[in-house]
């Protein structure tokens, strides 16, 4: 797989392992005399691995969040669709063994499916380079995401401004698009935020939700900061 | 707390960490001016140090065990009565502040709190000083139980034998008490694994049970390697 290397730097000293983490149970039973082994203890030592490395950079990015805050965050990242869409946009479905009859049911595009294996992914780079590395990977595949504003709750920063900006007094607040540009990614906006009149922040976002909590997210970092 | 020296070795660089993972949200509310933050923050973060480091561990020390073996083992240890369990061994509850409400209502023997100290801590340990200072405290406070046995589902081991061994026809297994001795830590057990009255290997620990599935694990164990 030199896809790994080319994109991400990424060698394996111990490729069973790696083979490991992209082995479906349905591949290993059905060549026995390979004895491969399938992801599912990988899988498991995955799960904790992501666990720890999101919770620590929203911990650390997110100072102003609570506990609560941070749990609920946390639930949307650390979640089946996007760890989905994060294997794909790594490119390992193509890699995966899958027996025939999963092959057939179309278990390539199963999303629980692909959640495994970036677990299992993430489990086999922890023990085959350290937590440092996989700090490194997620870099570029997870927490761009999360400075993007993607996993937020649609509300949250937005509604944490207004409620803190609030508390003295009525304040205007409002959002608007300077920008919505169409491109292979798709569209992306940029909008600034303004409070009674004033221009801020701004925040861009594939989606008008998304820029608007991150113009939010920047302002709330701002006041923080003071 | 000359304590944590002393026991674990642990000198904290940033004493406000560890004063944090100490102070619950009542004494941080009665004590405003002091501008304490509370416990909180800490938990959610070192809930997932602790279940990266358990699984580990299990993931390391079992590899005959299945992902659902893990799984289930790993619920065993990270739970509320072994984390409470493991805070006060460490002795951690007399250094908590709490506020008087919480106080006079008996939170300081409470499981549900006792336990978010102990995350806590690990979290405030892990960002002062990393992962491998975790694993030392871990190491002391945490894994000599799961070696011991405490925590293996009380059949599994001698399920497992049993069926292993009894899938190529009837075999007798018996487990012999060689010693029960009194300590100060209660009574100790050391017993024997006998199969078709040959002396196998021998378990140890605080109870029957625990020193069967020890004995039961090791033979298990030797099995696997041949």
């Amino acid at each position: 797989m030199s896809l790994l290397k080319e994109k991400y730097g990424i060698v394996f000293r111990d490729w069973s392992l790696l083979q490991a983490a992209l082995t479906h149970s349905s591949y290993a039973n059905e060549h026995r005399e390979l004895h491969v082994p399938d992801y599912e203890r990988l899988e498991f030592l995955g799960d904790a691995v992501l666990e720890l490395n999101v919770s620590q950079y929203i911990y650390k990015k997110f100072p102003q969040l609570s506990e609560g805050q941070l749990t609920k965050l946390r639930a949307d990242i650390v979640c089946t669709a996007s760890f989905s869409k994060f294997c794909q946009e790594v490119g390992l479905p193509d890699f995966i063994n899958l027996g025939n009859g999963e092959e057939k049911a179309g278990a390539r595009q199963r999303d629980t499916l692909l959640e495994d294996v970036f677990e299992a992914f993430n489990g086999a780079l922890y023990l085959d380079q350290g937590n440092q590395a996989v700090q490194q990977f997620l870099q570029q595949t997870v927490y761009h995401h999360i400075d993007s504003g993607e996993f937020s709750d649609e509300n949250d920063f937005k509604t944490e401004l207004q409620e803190e900006l609030q508390r003295n007094g009525d304040v205007n607040i409002d959002y608007q698009v300077l920008l919505a540009e169409d491109s292979d990614q798709g569209t992306k906006f940029r909008i600034q935020l303004l409070i009674n009149e004033k221009e801020l922040t701004i925040g861009t976002g594939h989606s008008k939700k998304s820029a608007e909590q991150r113009a939010a997210q920047k302002y709330l970092q701002y006041l923080h900061k003071k």
